[in-house]
């Protein structure tokens, strides 16, 4: 049997929330419906910030408390304090992320707060869930970990000291997140192995960008040191809000490509994911989207790990 | 000092020959004067084929011609068969590259011989340029060495086989070729693994394909498998005759830009290489461009290795 890793599609919520357009509520649950169908395990479904900051997400919790009818998937919801933790678990998100910015540039020009301040809300969040009946997984991620398009490189100390008091706060899980798409395979390896010593099996993600085209390579760098979880969107949907025109999340077609093809099981069927694309284009027609793998067809060599 | 990793532009080449329109001499010409003036070490600047067959090719002599009296750059051009060798070595070629398909369905599709009888090929042109008086080492590329459109998959021992007959043909250096750009990273280390228990250091270099979107991965693999020459093209410019619309090969810009980033030296300038793209835009402005650093521009993070 071969070993799994999830890949948990980020599309219709770090996607979308940086379109141009709006897509219709309708068409978005049929888009993570389609998803789920092709048989991806975790899907991030929207976020619980303030419609007038982020219209695209407006309608996160009614698309949440569809999401969580689907079958066989795992429905995670971005919050960004206490308040958001309640509304997503209201809706009855399975599982919560939350971002602290390790960039005290990037989390000041967020949410005007240090990352020391924002790890103090992780407690809060923390502390809430585990007093609620349903248990519901809060996993965090240290963003921008591998740069800062404001505060330029950062150093592993702080990287580490982020991580670690995101565990001392009560996140059960930590994802690290090159959130502008800065990183570099030798770079991951290196932040993977520093913040794994410290916090050890805790660290089980990596939310990676194709900013500057090596996205799919830094996933293979994190893949090599046993990372087992990454986030990606479908047709690289989104951008990155400091660099106008450029690409989204990792493409999701070709890291399943990539996992199945090296002999890891993701459960995947990247023909159904593929057609997917047809719902996102049907819902946002003006957004750009990418994707060797979809431009190019499934190559005959081509067969899923068992 | 960090380690050099050698760089070798083959767009006007492999980019150029499936291209819809015909580069004109001319901007072709400067097209290559700039990629060599940002620092590139070596290019492919066209190949030695029937002009009915690949008019795109039609102006290599010319094109070798005026690209060999350019400073501190390679200048290397393929050829099929020993009347094309004797062609470049005239133009004035530096290196000489060739190709051989492994796969047998590719080999007899392309050039109606068998890959034995291709390496036979290969021996005369090796013969005839050791007698020559001025010495230009011929690289030999094993074509389809990870996947065939025809085939399918390739057995390793096709691979091996073809590899230790071009080293004993008397070819200096080989190449192992993702010709349609069906590889992974596991199947690069493999093969990569697997060859150099049989040819050692002849074998030199990776000729990557973007066609699933894990070539700048599959560069990676090779990395770390000790191979430090690379095939690329600027703006990711050619595609595959079997798959209409998929990437041509691995975006030469995104693959400087993970090596410079990762500690390895190319001798390349960032900023001047993707100001090359706008040459490339001029003389082919129809055709499709690909390349995510580009359309983010150079992150404030990055740093070239020293």
């Amino acid at each position: 049997m071969s070993e799994f890793v999830t890949v948990c599609e980020t599309g219709p919520r770090d996607g979308l929330q940086i379109s141009k357009g709006i897509m219709p509520t309708a068409i978005k649950t049929r888009w993570i419906a389609a998803i789920a169908a092709a048989g991806v395990p975790m899907i991030e479904v929207g976020s619980f910030v303030p419609p007038k900051l982020i219209p695209q997400m407006a309608d996160t919790a009614e698309i949440t408390r569809r999401a969580v009818l689907l079958p066989n998937v795992t429905i995670m919801t971005l919050v960004p304090n206490l308040r958001g933790a309640q509304n997503a678990y209201a809706a009855g998100a399975h599982r919560i992320s939350t971002p602290v910015s390790v960039s005290e540039g990037h989390s000041r020009s967020n949410i005007n707060k240090t990352p020391a301040e924002a790890v103090e809300e992780v407690k809060r969040m923390a502390e809430w869930l585990k007093e609620q009946p349903r248990k519901v997984p809060l996993e965090a991620g240290c963003a921008t970990a591998f740069g800062c398009s404001i505060d330029g490189r950062i150093p592993l100390a702080n990287v580490i000291r982020v991580a670690v008091g995101l565990v001392e706060a009560g996140a059960d899980e930590i994802t690290l997140a090159d959130t502008v798409g800065y990183g570099n395979p030798a770079l991951i390896k290196e932040t993977v192995r520093a913040v794994r010593a410290e916090i050890g099996d805790r660290l089980i993600g990596l939310h990676l960008h194709d900013t500057c085209g090596v996205g799919i390579a830094n996933a293979l760098a994190g893949l090599e040191e046993g990372i087992r979880k990454f986030d990606s969107s479908l047709a690289g949907l989104g951008g990155c809000p400091f660099a106008p025109g450029a690409s989204g999340n990792i493409v999701t077609e070709d890291l399943v490509f990539m996992l199945e093809s090296m002999g890891f099981r993701t459960g995947i069927d990247l023909a159904k994911l593929l057609k997917a694309r047809d719902i996102l284009r049907e819902g946002l027609p003006n957004e750009a989207i990418h994707g060797n793998l979809a431009r190019a067809g499934i190559p005959r060599t081509y067969a899923c790990a068992a």
